[in-house]
């Protein structure tokens, strides 16, 4: 049984202490559209900065990429998005409203006597299903016409294909290699929902890796690649404070498998409630069909030559892409809990995150507003922040300053009492355990970063 | 007189080591839009790192965002990009050609007999000058009506204003405060050009920072942060590695003000040629225009509330607006030299870019690929690319791989020689100095670490 539903705390959580806010809410909003406040924007940063040092910084077989949102409107019919990225959707021919064929409301089939619509409830005047194309269009240069359009990009991959050969060029990098990409892709869903989960923009986390497609032992094979990536990846959502048990691989079945993929597995996390396991990221051995595709599109060769047999062929492609806004999601639920303290009446809400991804490092607090407690703690506010975030706070309880921490996941709490300006000691309290060190306060950086970095 | 063009040069430099690609290139590219490449991501990323850490991480009074590049349609009413955000363009009536009314290449009066076309040469037949939004428009959910309209964001400041409560609100700062973002933007310009100066799809690095409109002395006035922030943004620049000569402040005429506007003054930049001193970042007071604007149009109050007087009332903004991509290709333009060597036939290219924002740190060779060096060579690429990002190099001859990493910008090369082995030194040439010096091989990261960050 999947973990309780905390989606509607979290949106309310997030929108208070400034994660996730609804976009254009002052005019009522823009359709499953969010924008990313302080804390949010650091969280994310930190994720997209951890699979960035993972995958390109930390390895020289990956090479970074930034490609533009709007590319050639040629690139979407080589990689069959202008043909096949569509939704089934019906028009109501009563009241013009129009639903996806599989909307649950619908009762009755569509383009039959009996369809019946769910906003104005009319019989028999449902469409037969018509597909529509997910892409977002728009149109380049002073003419609207056909010549003009272009797409915002529903997949940052194209992105990545469509330069293989620039990027090996330029680099002198040799088969197998890969090339990842961090960037916004735009998708018009019908039906797009919980929260940050299903967005119509959103950001991914892409790397395509090139492989011999003749390699065979003792070379790695495109197989064993394949396996290592997925090792890789289910790793690296782990070291992010995943649960383990709320992970699992989803294989694709024939029926889920893309026409050209070879093999495919998504990596699940279970969100808890209805929604349960969900894709967060999905390893694809998507063969040579991305390559051979732009080749037959764009009359260009794409193939690679190895250079020690002078082979020229087109690598095979396992590709290992992200949401980072579903793995920011992720992160999120997984971290939300309230508990009970023990010997305190107010419970308390936490958000367990893994102290690398935190916001916020430390908050730093005066036990009370007088006797030098609040100047020592801005002095060692000023320290400690050129070395990471911190947060300064001398309003309210102790206690609460502690759980207003404690719910936007600040690892540690640093405060300045009585005893600091007898010894120069503080408190270092731990967000999990509560426990609290004496700690010398210019000891407070050395003790503190090596905990909050990985 | 401004230093020569090197845009040319630089052009191709960037494609053939892995900066800059022409976007959807093998599709003959799109209209002014460029993909960065393995090299130039990391350049990239490095410049905007420095804007996040000196704008929101190293300050407690501004808070970061990352709002939505779709946003709802009404913002763009409210901000006046609808009814002014646009360019005067002029149809031949024969040819069906457009063109800005201003262009240099239309002989006579457009909307006169004389007007000629400068495409069909047809005289008389150029309408007059109409307004062409520079909005790129989508249709957002599944009917293509006006009621779906949304734009791409053609500036980010937009997202920081309606979003001013809600980060208020929840970090719970006091004016005087700013709220930084970065993120793309979209204008769809009828004669974009000069390489990643002006292009259709960029990056902007925006931070407005609020303040009281009655504060007077001992407060600082609105005027003052004005001045404080334009010095602070100019200091920046020069941080970067600009030369202090090819930096120069240009103050907004009357004319050129924006009707709102109560001051601004352009950080300029001398890109050389005949492109000359141009924009990299504005700094621009816009008093209580975007919050008054967003109020009435919302009908939201924006207003914020002093907490110690009560007061209420529109803070002014104090905007600093930079260009991402621009303040690359400042660098770029500003680092790039040919040179000759003493005692050398061939001359070299050198990046001389800031150590701090080069994109390697350090080449790694092995003087010869024997004797042992490379595998200890290799053995300190892995030791120092924990710490900052290196390149492992042992093809071609020593020279060559000094010219290599000095037209990337890479400011130091580590070679392993016979010596090595002996007494476990290596050599560290500085790219602009040329000299070398001898360093205990453990000691290398330590060494090289201090210098290429800040």
């Amino acid at each position: 049984m999947s973990p309780p539903d905390v989606l509607e705390k979290l949106v309310s959580l997030c929108k208070r202490r400034g994660f996730i806010f609804q976009s254009s809410e002052i005019y009522g909003g823009t359709g499953s559209v969010w924008d990313y406040g302080p804390l949010g924007v650091e969280l994310k940063r930190n994720i997209k900065d951890r699979w960035w040092n993972a995958m390109v910084r930390a390895r020289d077989d990956i090479e970074g990429l930034d490609a533009a949102i709007l590319m050639h409107p040629r690139v979407w019919e080589a990689s069959e998005h202008v043909a096949n990225f569509t939704d089934p959707l019906v028009d109501c021919g009563n009241c013009k409203k129009r639903f996806r064929a599989d909307d649950p409301r619908i009762k009755g089939t569509p383009g039959t006597p009996d369809g019946q619509c769910p906003a104005c409830g009319t019989k028999g005047k449902l469409s037969e299903p018509r597909l529509f194309n997910l892409m977002f269009k728009t149109f380049m240069g002073p003419v609207e016409d056909s010549a003009a359009v272009v797409y915002l990009r529903p997949e940052t991959a194209q992105g990545i294909y469509v330069n293989f050969l620039n990027v090996q060029g330029s680099t002198r990098q040799r088969v197998p290699f890969g090339i990842a990409q961090i960037g916004k892709a735009f998708r018009n869903e019908i039906t797009p929902g919980n929260f940050i989960f299903r967005t119509r923009e959103f950001e991914q986390m892409e790397m395509q890796f090139f492989v011999d497609p003749a390699a065979t032992a003792p070379a790695t094979t495109d197989m064993e690649w394949f396996e290592y990536w997925k090792a890789q990846r289910l790793e690296w959502h782990r070291a992010l404070g995943l649960s383990p048990d709320r992970l699992q691989f989803h294989q694709h079945s024939k029926e889920e498998l893309a026409h050209y993929a070879r093999a495919a597995f998504d990596i699940q996390f279970d969100f808890g409630g209805t929604l349960g396991f969900q894709e967060v990221e999905g390893v694809h051995h998507r063969g040579d069909f991305d390559l051979s595709r732009h080749q037959q599109f764009s009359g260009k060769k794409l193939e690679y030559i190895d250079q020690v047999t002078n082979r020229r062929y087109l690598p095979f492609i396992i590709e290992t892409s992200v949401g980072a806004d579903r793995a920011m999601l992720a992160v999120l639920v997984n971290g939300y809990r309230e508990e009970t303290v023990e010997g305190e009446d107010e419970g308390r809400t936490v958000l367990g995150l893994a102290a690398a991804i935190a916001p916020i490092k430390a908050g730093v607090f005066p036990l009370v507003k007088k006797d030098g407690m609040p100047e020592f703690a801005e002095k060692l506010t000023t320290e400690l922040r050129k070395r990471f975030p911190v947060f300064y706070d001398e309003s309210g309880a102790i206690g609460r300053r502690y759980r207003r921490q404690d719910e936007v996941g600040t690892p540690f709490c640093v405060t300045v009492d009585g005893q600091t300006t007898q010894d120069q000691t503080v408190t270092i309290r731990d967000r999990d355990t509560l426990k609290q060190e004496r700690v010398a306060a210019d000891r407070v950086g050395d003790w503190i970063a090596p905990r909050v970095t990985a």
